[in-house]
């Protein structure tokens, strides 16, 4: 019989466990995060019928959808993203869940994108949100938790970029530019690149902003400066639109309450250029980038929208939420060199020397594992060095070595495999692993 | 424009906060338990080519395959198992990973099944495997592993089956019956149903077995007890064959060991009626019950298999491992009532009162979470009923409740929403959360 090439998918690939300790313990992370702000968990269906994912996400990500017939004839696909999935399952169980409804949803997703780009067609997305209140205190919390996230996965030097939609909005309704912020916000996206009269231009024929007007638009966007300048520098410019006014309130109630909750402006940063999508958000956004790596992008987005599952329910239902993207953040990690080098779980190597006395082994390796310490015992009676090779290539932290003349002495060697020094340590007292044994094993430099 | 129906695919389902709280907390338990042992996590596409997943699990596997073809014209399915991606993922890597290799692997697998009886399409495999020794310790750890597993999940009463399938092949082969194993097991399956004379009359018609040869496998199929009395029984009837003779020897050291390391004889049991597929397993075999709930199925299986890759590379790469049944044994633990019925997190919850408060509010929350108390704000100041009532139907420990003159004072109210006991205490000393706070908050009883 012919082999069969193992292979993976173009666009698709395997975490060996270099790759996989730290992505499971950046979920980890995020978890406990998650659930310290009261977050809780869902998962929904990775394929779902394919009339609940079409037509949301915009054209693009219907031509990246994967889909087919099921075998009983139904049109599914695989899903996306985890915010569609989020709206339908709000939408069917929003009596059981009551509202307000925080959930955070880490799992996979699929998109047939172009690879070119170094980018995957199979990743790990990790969302949370609140849905069914309008309070400034879900946004206030929105940054906390971004801010929390980022720390406790060990990045000093971050800063999340915040903004609220209805400045703009408010400035183009007061110039009855209403409804145009589509146009007005695809030329402000351009202004690093081409400057001032050039986005003037384009606003003018693409929205038919006049000339005026394009000054009001465009000092509203080139505010810069600290938080606090900032807001004084955009009050007179929103005064006199309510829309506008309330969206520079909540700014200022957000950076105060995150201020208070202990979050320096160093890392939360009021920035007028953010915009976060055309249509979908409504109110804050949110985009955090890291000061070793800005170029890699914004690692954790998000902001308000005013309905979440209108394609399914006519409850109306608000909310605000990000997505931390993990594994744009793994790639980022390992660019900085911030992960282990090797994946050793279990910080105790103990190899197998003496065949007659493998129940003993056992016995000792039980007994390490009742008191809290991972141990892996290498299962074949090799030649020490080939086994210490093993524990090597693994990383683990030290290695128990008892061979026959230890057994005898009741005795085992502690070889610390960092630092390469020995100590003679007695297996037992009185029936039980002894302390000298743990404290060996335990001892960290 | 008109709504779709928010629902989900027959054989899928949503896992709500309720549900999916305690899952996540038992793939944290298997997690902690296989690191412990030095197994290393890792993942492997959902999707991979057809022809790497057909053919490999039999007709029945295949028929149950979601494939199609994506936009590129390839023939793709979704992962039915965990095996197969890790056969795959070996032979591929296998140079990288180094041998033997530990790996567990937690993640969803698919399958177009019948639904009728209470099965899903999707669900979860939880699989644990070394790949790359024959050494009886791997056979040993496989045990303890299970062990370990269902202990930390909780359970007291449980039993491991164990048997290893040379017992039954050896002596085949001294009966001159090589070969006929599948049919001679087909047959003997059903002696609890049929009894002695049947067996031995079916497997005359399909396996040529003559009278005195049923005697003698229905002998070895007979014996028990003890394991050590077992272990005497089966000694004459496998003492011709050197296969019937090494598979127990096997059995007898890995009892020996597991009970060196603390496993009652209780929870671990010969039984020469398992044999856990009828071609696949070639040695160890193991399946494992509850004691409240045998009825459920082995919620934990596996066993030790000659060659994982052979489809894939001429490389032999003999293991064994076992796979925990994770969402069998989440409906086994919903019918014992051994599930926390809410889902809350964070065991403190901070009603809003104060508008003029919410800096401190979140000051106070930070402050809490710091000291490592995960803290749920409710986003609206409305009535302290309807926030008290959300706090009661998540199942929050505490409420923290401060309302204007608490804030006045000073101090906060501190509920125990399980006893409702309550009590004043202060909030700050010296700038830092009270430790009188956070002893009433983490007072346990």
């Amino acid at each position: 019989m012919s082999l069969i090439e193992p292979r993976t998918l173009k666009g698709f690939r395997d975490y060996l466990p270099s790759a996989m300790v730290p992505r499971e313990h950046l979920i980890d992370t995020a978890r406990k995060v998650y659930k310290s702000y009261g977050f809780l968990p869902i998962d929904t269906p990775a394929l779902e019928y394919e009339e609940i994912l079409t037509g949301k996400g915009g054209d693009e990500s219907d031509k990246q959808l994967y889909r087919f017939e099921d075998s009983g004839g139904r049109k599914v696909a695989l899903r996306f993203d985890l915010t569609v999935p989020l709206a339908r399952f709000v939408a069917q169980h929003s009596h059981e869940l009551g509202l307000p409804f925080k959930r955070y949803h880490i799992a996979t997703v699929w998109r047939g994108e172009n690879t070119q780009r170094g980018r995957y067609r199979e990743f790990m997305q990790c969302d949370f949100d609140t849905i069914g209140s309008e309070s400034i205190a879900c946004d206030v919390e929105t940054a906390l938790v971004i801010h929390d996230l980022l720390q406790a996965i060990g990045f000093d030097d971050f800063k999340i970029h915040v903004n609220n939609r209805r400045l703009l909005t408010g400035l183009l309704e007061r110039l009855d530019l209403e409804g145009r912020s589509g146009a007005v916000l695809r030329a402000l996206d351009k202004l690093p690149k081409i400057g001032p009269e050039k986005v003037a231009e384009e606003m003018a024929t693409s929205a038919g902003v006049s000339a005026a007007q394009a000054r009001e638009i465009l000092t509203l966007a080139s505010v810069s400066g600290t938080n606090d300048a900032m807001l004084a520098q955009l009050e007179p410019l929103v005064a006199s639109s309510e829309r506008g006014r309330d969206g520079l309130g909540k700014l200022a109630t957000l950076l105060g309450s995150a201020r208070a909750a202990g979050v320096s402006d160093k890392r939360l940063q009021l920035d007028v250029s953010i915009a976060r999508g055309l249509d979908y958000y409504t109110g804050t956004v949110f985009e955090t980038f890291l000061g070793a790596l800005p170029t890699i992008g914004s690692v954790c987005s998000g902001g308000r929208y005013d309905d979440l599952a209108s394609l399914y329910t006519k409850e109306r239902l608000p909310g605000i939420g990000a997505s931390l993207g993990l594994d744009r953040l793994l790639a980022a990690m390992e660019e900085l060199k911030l992960l282990p080098e090797k994946p050793a779980v279990a910080p105790v190597f103990l190899p197998y020397f003496t065949e007659s006395r493998l129940t003993d082994y056992f016995k000792l390796a039980a007994r390490l594992r009742q008191s809290g310490l991972g141990v892996e015992f290498y299962p074949e009676a090799k030649k020490l060095g080939n086994q210490l090779k093993y524990a090597d290539r693994r990383g683990f932290r030290f290695a128990l070595v008892v061979g026959d003349s230890e057994w005898e002495a009741g005795r085992g060697q502690v070889k610390d495999l960092k630092t390469g020094s020995s100590a003679s340590v007695p297996l037992e007292t009185n029936g039980a692993v002894s302390a000298e044994l743990l404290a060996a094993l335990t001892a960290s430099h």
